[in-house]
């Protein structure tokens, strides 16, 4: 009968609000400025927008920014047009390729908003800025803003298959309807675009890492193009997967061994079609010899000259096309403790990729745990572009049911000191290319949107698309800052409510760590679709077990990297040696990542491991239960329908944060043999509950597709 | 450039106009009534409103009502709340389970319209009635309004797995989220089931017919039970799709013989249990022995002992659930004509089935072509009870991508007469249960929703949702009425635009058969996914290819159906044998049904066969393009969105149709010799250029997926 009630009030908002605010026009919401005082704040200062660039000439991106602003102020300030200028003006060194400054300027006594850029991307960036702050209601009258992304290649991936569905999707299925391309334009195309041009991101890989050589065949180049030239008139480039045995599954040829001529005709030719479907094709991600696909290595051929056999023809003919090709392989045959493989394969070619090469490696060595230590290949190859691959969607994080922030996950990554040219020498600075003096630089995020009304699935996981934008543009401007700002413009919650809801977002990706996996444990999740706990899982190869990481026996628990184990902790930097080579002093988050520690080792809170990780996971428990007291707080303060959702899925993760607790306590308690410590709830089902648990149909997960 | 011009339009009003028409809202817009007098014409007469039921008491249903009433009337009349009282008023037989009646009544000097219903489900029917009318601007200050439905239950069937997809499904993917159920319950089962009520529709089988046992585990049965509740509220009964051999494959028995006694008290517990979850279930669909599917022949049982084991326990203790076993059987090893063996299955069968049981027979005895011949099974078990299956989703129609409005199609079915009990024996009075005197009577349509923002995927598919559940509650409301209450219910056209779409939409359905199958040619599309031209697809199983259908050879083309070949046409009344058996008085659209037909017959248009047979494809090529110029010419009287997603689709349906009619002709004409009369466009390619066409993952085929 409550959930009856609760239905029917539900009905009632259903089309009442539902329309209103149903999560679609994420932090792009314009809604009306109330009050007439309010609103002349903003339009005394904006009687006119001028646009002043090099060549000061329209263009598609041009038309794209006076729809924005239009778009946006028209309904921000109640006004029906809004004048805009564009005007040529030399160009700025300081603003670079793409940045751009706001201004404010008179002319012809009338007030008037600047917007200066070197490119029509850069103009439709300062927009978007502008809007921003007008949307957050911060003063525009005294502009003195220059802002200039950090990194050039600002990029989403897609695991999207051809077949609409979305590897790792949680969030419905692809956006991309291939079959009613290129014909069917949905209008979703133009505002997945607006989308990405509002964080500064400048491309997009459509395709699946795990890739499908149809894409590169004509009928489907055309689709592509449809694509890409609604992309383009947003600043954004279209990039695809290139699976390396395209010449043979659809150019009928019996090798794709980069070395053999006729091999590398193919993909000339080929890329020079591509071309004429889309003029600015911003090149490849390959994932090559990894995880069954083909590669290089099917030749006796290394990574490097794998991946200049497409680098090449990218760069041909003053292309700017590039590769990126990743670091995340790790091989069946291959005994070595799988962290350290990508750094063994790598290291040894450095200076031998061509110059339009990156090699994107994940944050960590692993695979997007909720936490690693960070991948030891940062900074080993100076010689080598090297540029980080983030997770947006939330493989390990508890998909789109679970709130989990990554803005402090990647903050710990790009501020993470390799000190590969000694102190200072952060991730941050090594894909925005200026540790290491490179030209090129690029950084990608794996999607998490899909076809679901709200995009992201989870109405808070629209945090995560906009933080990786936001840190793509600068990963200098901090978690705390980005989540601020994106509350600002997603919810209408006063200042206080806007400060829990950072609050709540600040902290949920520890509390997951916590209930999931804390101290370092990891991948000890379910198998093939990563949701919930499985530190049983065994059988097959050996890499993808769970015992094979948290190694729990009767002494202890935790994956022995030091010398006494498979010592991939030499990969680091000798100050991160010292630092976590010893139990003394390497952080808890860490702890058993790097060693193998006896049950009763005693921890820097006084407690014994066993006790520790025990509260460790009841308090990501707690934290939850937590998470959900302060939502309900912010009732009043956030509309009907997001405020739902997000309560909805709070208490699914209260649930599943029990059972990663209870299953994983259980299991390990197996080999710990010793009693819950006091403050730690008993668990509700036995050991053998929890391994039956069966999510079949679990979404973003091939198998059962 | 014309493109991106395009697109900047559409950009424009991407966000400005898509979330007021984007499609989600259906027939329910409710849009504001302008003008202050006509608000009055509406708020006179209906100064409050009175719901009158035999009990007078407030339910769940009574309280989607109330919102409903609070929803529509609110926003058309810009009032803040309508008075709505409920009042006990005694039966009345007139208005049966489900009727109602609309009538103006004066009560304390107040204006009000008493809905009155011998049941919450009636009035709420009442309710959207009064708002239909409203909607339509149609008086309602001199109400006489008694209706009643024909049938007892009417359903959809969606063809649902448990993974997401749809099975011929081309709007997206499931609407069932079950990986979130039962915790997270999205506004859109709300907004679904609103739908559904509009239209008088009372069931929804929400699992595919190619059933998956674990829909009937625990964990499953939670899932559904949550939709169960949220439907109900709303007079929806949820069903459910048996697979045969689930005792087998989660009961772990080792038979699922319907005769062996364990079989039956696992089905009877099992029952037991769905009503534990779901009180109100009302049934199963069951696709047994039919392409691959288990069955009772499994075991060497009828269909009427397989059917009776999951009728009894679901009219056990007072129960109305029903069996809904659907005819669409045909053998592998069984060489008769395909068409004549549901036929041959059930007659013998007649008088065997339980009370509650239903042979769910679709239109046709083939399998939903553009037009077929009706299934000579209707009529011919007259103590069984039968239902038709018509399909909305357009499998042979063209998928989302063509507008075919099926209302015309639908009434062409149940206007049909069967002459089983003499003139007047239609298909609507056999599944309305009138002709043969059956108390209980169903029938269903294979639903055409997903996981699109509008539903349907085209817009215009909207109408054939609409269509359907109008029928089934009256099946002589007539295609061209429901036509335009729809088109003025989802479009603010004027009178005249209002015509244009009706007859836009009325015409539809026989330009598709004239450019993919017309004269009475079927099943030559193409393999799996059904979509485009196939009349060359060999291989496999006979009955699975087009020339087993076509016969096309140097003398002629046509299935042979009288006696000189598979005399299926002696499964028909004498009256249609005689109509249908002779060359000289059967309908052209079904000359090729039943007759294999020299190239050069003469026929009454004068021209021979295969003139005409061409001419046929031309026509439709031209009645497409005409339909493009009419929705031209509908620009400014319907909203961007909706305009722009409907032009696209009915290019693609041009294109679509020139290759039809290119490849049929130039594969029938290897037979025929002939040239192309004149008239007749030249293809554009060769023979084999067509037949290379591959639609890798086209939608709604589980093939590649």
């Amino acid at each position: 009968m409550a959930r009856l009630l609760l239905t029917f009030i539900l009905g009632i908002f259903a089309t009442g609000e539902l329309t209103a605010e149903d999560g679609y026009r994420l932090w792009l919401r314009y809604d009306r400025i109330e009050g007439t005082s309010n609103r002349n704040d903003y339009r005394r200062p904006m009687q006119s927008i001028i646009i002043a660039t090099p060549s000061g000439a329209e263009s598609a991106i041009i038309q794209s920014a006076r729809a924005e602003i239009a778009r946006g102020l028209d309904t921000m300030l109640g006004r029906k047009l809004t004048t805009v200028h564009v005007v040529a003006r030399e160009a700025d060194p300081a603003l670079g390729a793409e940045g751009y400054a706001l201004e404010n300027v008179t002319v012809d006594e009338e007030k008037a908003v600047r917007i200066r850029a070197n490119s029509d991307a850069g103009a439709l960036y300062g927009v978007f800025d502008l809007l921003r702050r007008v949307q957050m209601r911060e003063p525009v009258h005294e502009l003195a803003v220059v802002a200039v992304p950090k990194i050039d290649r600002r990029l989403l991936n897609h695991w999207d298959d051809l077949n609409g569905f979305v590897e790792r999707g949680y969030a419905g299925f692809s956006l991309w309807r291939w079959h009613e391309l290129p014909h069917i334009l949905s209008p979703r195309y133009t505002d997945y675009a607006r989308a990405l041009a509002s964080l500064g991101l400048n491309g997009t890989v459509v395709t699946s890492v795990n890739a499908n050589a149809l894409i590169l065949t004509p009928v489907y180049l055309e689709k592509v193009a449809a694509l890409a030239e609604i992309f383009r008139a947003w600043g954004i480039r279209t990039y695809l997967t290139a699976r390396y045995s395209a010449p043979i599954e659809i150019g009928g040829l019996d090798t794709a061994d980069p070395l053999d001529p006729t091999v590398q005709a193919w993909w000339e030719a080929k890329i020079d079609e591509i071309h004429e479907h889309i003029p600015d094709f911003g090149g490849f991600v390959v994932k090559a010899n990894s995880e069954g696909q083909p590669g290089p290595h099917d030749y006796g051929r290394d990574h490097a000259v794998g991946a200049n056999l497409l680098a090449a023809p990218l760069a041909a003919d003053g292309r700017d096309g590039i590769v990126m090709w990743r670091a995340f392989v790790y091989d069946y045959e291959d005994d070595t403790d799988r962290v350290k493989q990508a750094y063994n394969q790598f290291v040894p070619l450095d200076g031998k990729f061509a110059d339009n090469v990156l090699v994107q490696i994940k944050n960590g060595p692993l695979d997007f745990m909720p936490r690693e230590a960070f991948s030891p290949l940062f900074g080993a190859t100076p010689q080598t572009k090297q540029m980080v691959e983030l997770q947006i969607t939330q493989e390990y994080l508890g998909a789109s049911l679970q709130l989990a922030y990554l803005g402090t996950m990647w903050d710990e990554v790009l501020q993470q000191d390799t000190f590969a040219r000694g102190e200072g020498s952060t991730i941050g600075r090594i894909t925005d290319g200026s540790l290491h003096g490179h030209e090129l630089s690029a950084i990608c995020g794996v999607a998490n949107t899909g076809s679901d009304r709200n995009w992201t699935g989870h109405p808070l996981a629209q945090a995560n698309w906009y933080a990786f934008g936001r840190m793509a543009w600068d990963h200098t401007l901090g978690a705390r800052a980005i989540a601020e700002e994106w509350a600002r413009l997603t919810f209408d919650a006063d200042a206080e409510a806007t400060t829990s809801i950072v609050e709540l977002l600040m902290g949920s990706r520890e509390t997951v760590v916590n209930y999931s996996m804390p101290l370092g444990l990891h991948h000890i999740m379910e198998r093939g679709h990563h949701y919930g706990p499985g530190p049983w899982v065994e059988g097959g190869r050996a890499d993808w077990t769970s015992p094979y990481y948290h190694q729990a026996d009767a002494q202890g628990i935790g994956a022995d990297r030091v010398a006494s184990g498979s010592n991939a902790i030499e990969q680091y930097a000798p100050e991160l040696q010292a630092q976590w080579g010893s139990l003394a002093s390497v952080p808890d988050e860490l702890l058993l990542w790097f060693h193998h520690v006896p049950w009763d080792y005693e921890m820097k809170s006084g407690r014994i491991l066993w006790d520790e990780l025990a509260l460790r996971y009841q308090q990501g428990v707690d934290e939850v239960r937590a998470m959900i007291t302060r939502w309900d707080g912010l009732r009043d303060q956030i509309d009907r329908e997001r405020w739902q959702a997000t309560r909805e899925r709070l208490v699914v993760q209260e649930q599943d944060a029990r059972e990663w607790r209870d299953a994983c306590l259980l299991y390990f308690q197996q080999f710990s043999q010793r009693p819950l410590p006091e403050g730690v709830e008993p668990p509700e089902h036995d050991l053998q509950h929890y391994i039956d648990v069966d999510r079949r149909y679990f979404p973003g997960h091939p198998g059962d597709y």
